[in-house]
């Protein structure tokens, strides 16, 4: 089974997969992105996946059949897995829990060659309704405190299978970065009553200066403190605090800037790999825990999309004080991204 | 100038460098390291680097000539400067500063080909007896609150230059790694009047299955939730809360297990990329600010060296959340380190 357990020093849970033992030369070569004669995930492959657990089919059909726009399977080599209890057990000084969690791959389309940028815009917002038809579905298990949509692209971005894919790991801790801007907010909130997000929002739209696109429900901004070249948060202009609750206008507003953003970083960074991860409110449904249970209140988060293309190398001062450089101005990532055509 | 900037969700300083305008064109190649025919940093080209700041040169002779062991530098091209005030500027709803700080370059050897693995234990004591002269120095300027040694071995880990070197920073802020770190051992010290690091240090010298190699005074432990595949720190084995203050007889046996350590990683991982870097006390002379000055009581911190091999791509789950997946278990890698010869 797999382990997460807990730094004291800097109070945030690591997992330790279970699999078999690992050995130095796992770790010898750079991991390389599969690229497969076939993809497993290809339309018509759908016996080569762990059952689906999710698929948008518009003419119907059949589950584990051809037929389907976007599918969501289990990851066949989760870091987490379903057995186990949330219980915190003492190893002396030490606390550590049981792997416990889902990790769930959302395929985002039949076609291997294509990426994101490659479908429609009708195309991307469907894929994020994929992960809120699975999002509403995981926080009925109450072990689970958290559910993080992320994605890889590209090798240096952590891809391991080229077939254009995001994933879902539902988590029984709320991640540091999560509990962080929670917490931020909250502080904020108390202090005037007003969504942090929101606040600063208001301001970038104003400015204007590292506001990259908007349309009509949502805004895709270069954050003032940017720890990456060319990041870019995605989110709803009008208070959201959780992502599963999104209606379909604004899923489909959503689908389309983030396609739209993607394709100017493409056109102006030329392909490079990038991550994205989705902060939403955790789950409300989960059972309480004192030490990390978080109750959001409505005004108090805002959910965005963390868009991050991986051009430099994180070096001994990021990765050693937590602090980092960025030597492109968010201003003026903000203007090649608003420029590209 | 260079700007500090604050991320009020993270609630996390970011360093915007100054100089020339960034095209998106200077992100599209992965960054080479620099192997020039000559090295600036070699013996004879004192010259080409700017003054020295520091030097151990055991039989005398003029500053900026050959006859060094260890020599340090400013950086030619700093992330920090020494213009400006440490005042919180504001911007609307932002918080930035003058990037005020010191950025050196500790070079390790006269000898471009030698990486710290190919010198003697006493020398690398040496670069790390260079560090503590010139963090006695720094300490002075009242503006730097925290002092960050820390080094990139390889180019995926980000160094730009293969002349082996070390780096020492000085902020204007406690960078938030630190700082959480100084508030988990203060809530510890607080309850228990013990040192956390001691506690935990304790334990694994018991246990010794996480234990890769201990001599008199120092002890080299792959952390129990450990971020990254054979990651390893390393720290005096009696408490010791600010490394500035190190006997040399501390510093013989530190250079000697971090030589130590270097060489099993070398060996068993193929002379990996690395980074390390420095915990140690913040600056208890710097101006107070009430928002992230940090008086250290000296039994509250205990300064130690992390050693994180650069193996694995990191992704999105651990960019957007702060959790890591490490699939090798502390246990193991310890065994395969203890056991390389």
């Amino acid at each position: 089974m797999s382990q997460l357990r807990f730094d004291p020093l800097q109070e945030r849970w690591v997992i330790i997969p279970s699999g078999r033992a690992r050995q130095p030369s796992d770790f010898f070569v750079s991991r390389e992105e599969i690229r497969l004669a076939f993809s497993p995930f290809s339309e018509g492959n759908e016996g080569r996946t762990p059952p689906e657990v999710f698929a948008l089919r518009p003419e119907g059909g059949e589950p584990n059949t051809p037929g389907w726009e976007v599918r969501v399977v289990p990851n066949k080599f989760p870091v987490l897995g379903i057995e186990g209890d949330t219980a915190i057990r003492v190893d002396g000084p030490h606390e550590w829990m049981d792997g416990v969690g889902v990790h769930e791959v959302v395929v985002e389309s039949p076609d291997a060659r294509k990426d994101l940028t490659d479908l429609t815009p009708e195309h991307v917002a469907r894929v994020f309704r994929a992960c809120q038809a699975r999002l509403r579905d995981l926080v009925r298990d109450r072990r689970l405190r958290y559910l993080l949509v992320f994605k890889n692209h590209g090798v240096e971005a952590g891809s391991t299978i080229s077939h254009s894919h995001t994933q879902i790991i539902g988590l029984p801790v709320t991640p540091i970065t999560l509990r962080q801007e929670l917490q931020a907010s909250r502080k904020h909130y108390d202090k005037t009553k007003n969504c942090l997000f929101c606040d600063l929002l208001k301001s970038e739209i104003a400015r204007g200066d590292r506001v990259i696109v908007q349309n009509d429900l949502c805004v895709a901004v270069a954050p003032y403190a940017s720890r990456f070249p060319f990041e870019v948060t995605v989110s709803p202009t009008a208070h959201a605090h959780d992502f599963s609750e999104s209606s379909d206008e604004l899923l489909d507003a959503f689908g389309a800037i983030v396609h739209d953003v993607l394709l100017r970083i493409k056109h102006v960074l030329k392909d490079p790999p990038y991550n994205f991860a989705l902060h939403t409110a955790p789950n409300v449904e989960a059972e309480p825990r004192p030490a990390d249970h978080w109750q959001t209140l409505d005004r108090d988060f805002h959910w965005h999309l963390e868009i991050m293309p991986r051009l430099t190398r994180v070096a001994g001062l990021e990765w050693g004080s937590g602090i980092y450089v960025n030597s492109m101005p968010p201003e003026d990532a903000a203007a090649f991204l608003r420029d590209a055509t």
